[in-house]
């Protein structure tokens, strides 16, 4: 079968924008479009990947107004919505429409605008995903992050600090990333003393809330070379995408993200792939817990060893199987719906040796993005054509 | 190609529900894998169709939570939103799934969940689709929809009845549907006297604000027939769907629904039909106008003639082209996120015979659903397998 190239990206700077969602979409649609020198006109699908720009703005049907923004009337346009793992949703939704002979250039826009609300309403809008009773005993996604975490340290005998390094990692690579929220180093001390928000992780263990947008072209790779240079374009080598129990609580044990292991093994089949060939990776760091169980849920590490390899620098962007070049969410910025396209993004920039001063050698990327505490995971692989 | 057949459909009761829209999704979910024989953990991918329940509930993730109601984890699981044309947009991504080779067995499930809000609250929420300017100045759906019939019987001469004839024939159909919410006739009388909504529109020209689910369960056809005898199958033979403006005025001549007239040349380009075919349709009568104007769009009839088929029968139950037969979103009832999908849940008990005091002579049928005032359209061509 002819496999589904990526033939554009593009994300906006992530952060504290004054453009409302669709204007962020619109920079997002319009930068990719121009990156892969394809005209609006030439899109046939249009999928917008977004959670909330109705609790967060009060304004839905983003995507007729996004096509109409481009200039890209009358595509078919979609929103994909899968909470915070809307992104990778969004690809998974873009590479159905390729593979199945629906579109031949497809244009995939994620984004959100949070930072106008305050980060206690926008919590509120993220934990209206959670079960109804969680919900009510005020269980929202960072306190499933702290009881995680507590648990993990205690099972695995991992060190408070191994928490804090996959902060200070993040941190250091988004230095480098000039559309990172946060460009600045942290060090250990600044972690570990930053104010406590659910027992024993601190402020320095979350993402922000952010403002951005990401885009990516999809069209099959027979007609890719029509548009850009043979090597200037990426393939979907894998893809799949999985759920876990809704009630983080009725989970066999919390420190395995069953989505991760499921999606990942669906992608790794499709892309006749293991772990082991994994050059590259960005993971759904929301929590610094988050990057250690999804190494281990996708095969990077066994279980319970996540937390090593960061101590070891093995994840570091000179070790073996550097994690998050591109400053993860949580230096880059976690705007919902972008957040997985983004993560698309770094890989691609990566396998095409487009990534500056973060680039790493890598001709296979994964990209795991999780939605809820797990509630839903999509991972892809991308690997250079 | 293999073919993408339909082996299970079902719909809730439509009406005012005591339900939230999770347990319409269930209850719609379950009873279609029954109509099929299908066990829950046999579903790969669930699409969940619904535009609003974050606003309409503060509930979102509900695929995840509709995923663990039915035990179907870990089937992959995301939101389709399009607005009002939601449920249309779940039938073509649930297609593209199968026809993408990503799923063997996709359920898609719609629902909306809205009479506990007032009908203002729930037409607010309707309005935040439109572009903030129409917004601002009042202009929300039903506005346009009395703009438009205003100007369609002024151009092309139609009588005001002919509007109101739409309203009695569709309660006609509706009074032989136990899942309609309004199983009552209304004679030309009682519409035209109806109260005044938006000139020259009276009550009785808009569809009720409704809670209600429908699902489809579709697979390859090559494997339909492990499920489901070989009678009692559909084949989504053509579907397509595509923009029009987000900004209304900006529309050469309001009464042409471009959305319509790209989305089913593409699925009858698809289906390798024509209008012709077409035995009985299912158009998207969220204002009498609209059934118009759509029953133009997809060529059944020339443009300023759709008025003459109903005042002619041709449109009833025993006419040449029954439309409608359901009783149409006016008599049915229209929860957003299920209104596309109970379209192809009518065409499909028809094409199969099963449509008891409703039957009519069908082997071609075609639904066509709108979100917004026709900023966004998909069609779809269902054939007897």
């Amino acid at each position: 079968m002819d496999r589904v190239a990526i033939i554009g990206a593009s994300m906006t700077q992530f952060g504290k924008r004054e453009a409302w969602v669709r204007g962020l979409l619109a920079q997002a649609g319009r930068e990719c479009l121009a990156d892969a020198d394809v005209a609006p006109d030439d899109v046939e699908h249009l999928y917008v990947s977004n959670m909330a720009s109705g609790e967060f703005e009060g304004q839905t049907g983003v995507p007729n107004a996004l096509a109409h923004d481009l200039g890209a009337l009358p595509a078919y346009t979609q929103r994909v919505d899968q909470t915070s793992a809307s992104g990778g949703a969004g690809i998974y939704a873009a590479w159905q429409s390729v593979a199945s002979g629906a579109s031949e250039m497809t244009l995939l826009v994620g984004g959100e605008k949070m930072t106008h609300r305050s980060t206690a309403e926008a919590t509120d809008v993220i934990a209206s995903l959670t079960h109804p009773v969680e919900y009510k005993h005020g269980v929202t996604l960072p306190s499933f992050a702290g009881l995680t975490a507590r648990r993990y340290l205690h099972e695995y005998d991992a060190p408070r600090e191994s928490l804090a390094k996959v902060a200070v990692k993040n941190h250091k690579n988004g230095l480098d990333n000039p559309h990172a929220q946060f460009r600045k180093e942290v060090d250990l001390e600044t972690v570990m003393d930053s104010p406590i928000v659910a027992d024993p992780l601190r402020l320095y263990d979350f993402c922000p809330i952010t403002d951005g947008s990401a885009a990516l072209l999809f069209c099959p790779e027979s007609v890719a070379e029509d548009h850009v240079p043979e090597d200037e374009y990426t393939v979907v080598a894998g893809i799949g995408g999985a759920t876990d129990t809704h009630v983080v609580h009725e989970r066999d044990d919390p420190t395995v993200m069953g989505g991760a292991v499921e999606s990942s093994e669906q992608a790794y089949e499709m892309a006749d792939r293991s772990p082991d060939d994994v050059d590259v990776a960005e993971l759904h760091d929301m929590f610094t817990i988050l990057e250690f169980l999804q190494s281990e849920a996708v095969g990077f590490f066994e279980q319970g060893e996540g937390w090593k390899a960061v101590e070891e620098g093995v994840t570091d962007r000179d070790g073996d199987l550097p994690i998050n070049t591109s400053g993860g969410l949580k230096s880059k910025g976690h705007p919902l719906g972008a957040s997985g396209i983004a993560q698309a993004y770094e890989l691609h920039q990566q396998l095409l040796g487009n990534a500056g001063p973060r680039q790493v050698e890598a001709e296979v990327g994964l990209a795991c993005n999780v939605g809820g505490f797990g509630n839903c995971v999509t991972t892809t692989i991308l690997e250079d054509a």
